[in-house]
């Protein structure tokens, strides 16, 4: 079977991978097609300390279970259901979990992923594949919401334009904030504005009002700090980077202008699906490539490119 | 006239100070006695770039105004009262503000302070000196019941054992969570012991349950990362500490275990006097040292040792 695995700080392909083992309530996913996000990116480059197969945005047939045979995607954090947390509806925070490719639990870049039925959700018909990848990442958007109260007018600034930014920017604007989108590429910025979304290049910033709520989706360390001095006093700042590296930053704002930071990180399956069926999210134009999982080099190497949105590896 | 300046990064005692000009809406408060604070302990260190007479904790005779020949203390903000944030009452955010002591506003490390009217508070006569000097950092405390919904049995760690993590933890326990305190001294820790608050040595942190709620008092850049380290999944830290350099710190446990940072400044004069009337603070061990105004370089001194709480200055 194939794989791509990271292994030792480097990405490999295994074309000679063992059959998965599934355990009892789990259910093994043929995987379809699955998609490069910033985090696998930052996996390599060290985070977490994972080794194994990465992937954790998918799409696939159940092959066994209550939906065999149907297309499903999937929640990546697989919990104990025994723990304070799991019981207290936590279960994203469950002490025990893994991690679909990224904390002890093998990913999606591979014929095949384990799954715990549980986290699985079916993927109706009016849902093409690439829109089912996304479910994972938009799920992370409409994550902002449920921490956030949201209002018509709020003045947002998203930092970054890049995948991540673009699904916040989005859920940002289906509330009917006023949202700018702040990043470093002019021709990234244009995709927001054919939305209706603002933008502002990084280098231009002064020139933004005040926000009400800055999101920081710029994956990087610096991305933070931008965010923190894009915010009002009393304002919000929702963190959705992780980085590897450690930030150095001036966190005196934070005290003196009594900032909230709020971190945040997956979100709502069956939320995210109904956005898709809904058409809450302009995504013509975010796939930017597909590529045989074969030539996962490729496609991570375009990743990183900078006007690159969504890269997409076929099994 | 005397005063304590800080002028390029020195503190100096000036002996001739000029009469302070008293504009319109301001009172001149004879100064009897102020307090030496982290925060003053930073300016000197380069925090803000503050140049002029230091001293923000303060208690003094009004000499004019509606509250002339009573004792007074005052709140540090002053305000424009005509923007949109202090019309929304949220005056200690207001942009035009100066404050006594820390931006563009002499301070109260002199024989006396010019402060607006509406900033007094009077004295009860209940409240000694010492206490009144209290006031200022007992509502900065008394501001974190006001960003967060304590409760009765809510695990709380106090990180830092000095002034301001005495007060919030006193806070705390007043609001019948469960506190611990983390300090590097045990010395100071067992001043929380004889008020029943439970104390943990740094060394010994893992041995803490992760926290509801952990407030970052230590007054320097590590405590925000102890602070992140002891709270849970959900939880929320309150960040107290201003420092003058930058944090360079991991911050993805925010994101991953979705962290709430809430920054916390200043707080309610009139509930921190009232709290002094009702005796809801321990303060007998608070002041450990009284110096003339001519001494002030023993004072800041003392005030740097570790088992120092606070410092005052006499005129």
């Amino acid at each position: 079977l194939r794989a791509v695995k990271l292994q030792n700080g480097k990405l490999e392909f295994d074309a000679d991978s063992p059959e998965p083992t599934v355990p009892v309530g789990s259910v093994r996913v043929r995987v379809l097609q699955a998609g490069i996000c910033e985090t696998d990116l930052q996996l390599v480059a060290g985070y977490m300390g994972f080794e194994g197969v990465l992937g954790h945005e998918f799409v696939g047939i159940a092959e066994s279970g209550r939906f065999v045979g149907q297309r499903v995607v999937g929640e990546i954090n697989c919990v104990c259901n025994d723990c304070d947390r799991c019981r207290n509806g936590h279960g994203n925070h469950c002490p025990n979990r893994t991690v679909i490719g990224i904390l002890n639990h093998d990913g999606a870049f591979a014929d095949y992923v384990v799954v715990p039925e549980a986290n699985l959700h079916v993927v109706p018909d009016a849902i093409s594949d690439d829109e089912a990848t996304l479910v994972e990442p938009i799920a992370a958007a409409l994550r902002i919401p449920e921490q956030v109260d949201l209002y018509p007018g709020m003045r947002c600034v998203v930092v970054g334009d890049g995948r991540l930014g673009n699904l916040c920017a989005q859920t940002l604007l289906h509330a009917k904030c006023e949202v700018t989108v702040v990043g470093k590429h002019a021709d990234k910025l244009k995709t927001f504005q054919r939305m209706g979304i603002q933008t502002c290049l990084l280098a231009d910033k002064e020139a933004i009002l005040p926000a009400q709520l800055a999101v920081d989706c710029a994956g990087s360390s610096s991305g933070l700090q931008t965010a923190i001095s894009l915010v009002q006093p009393l304002g919000t700042v929702v963190m959705k980077t992780t980085v590897v590296e450690e930030h150095s930053l001036a966190l005196a704002p934070i005290v003196i202008d009594e900032i909230q930071v709020v971190g945040s990180r997956c979100g709502p399956f069956d939320k995210a699906i109904q956005s898709l069926l809904e058409r809450q999210f302009q995504l013509n134009d975010f796939v930017s490539g597909r590529y045989p999982i074969e030539q996962f080099g490729a496609a991570f190497a375009h990743a990183k490119e900078k006007n690159a949105l969504k890269l997409i590896l076929k099994l």
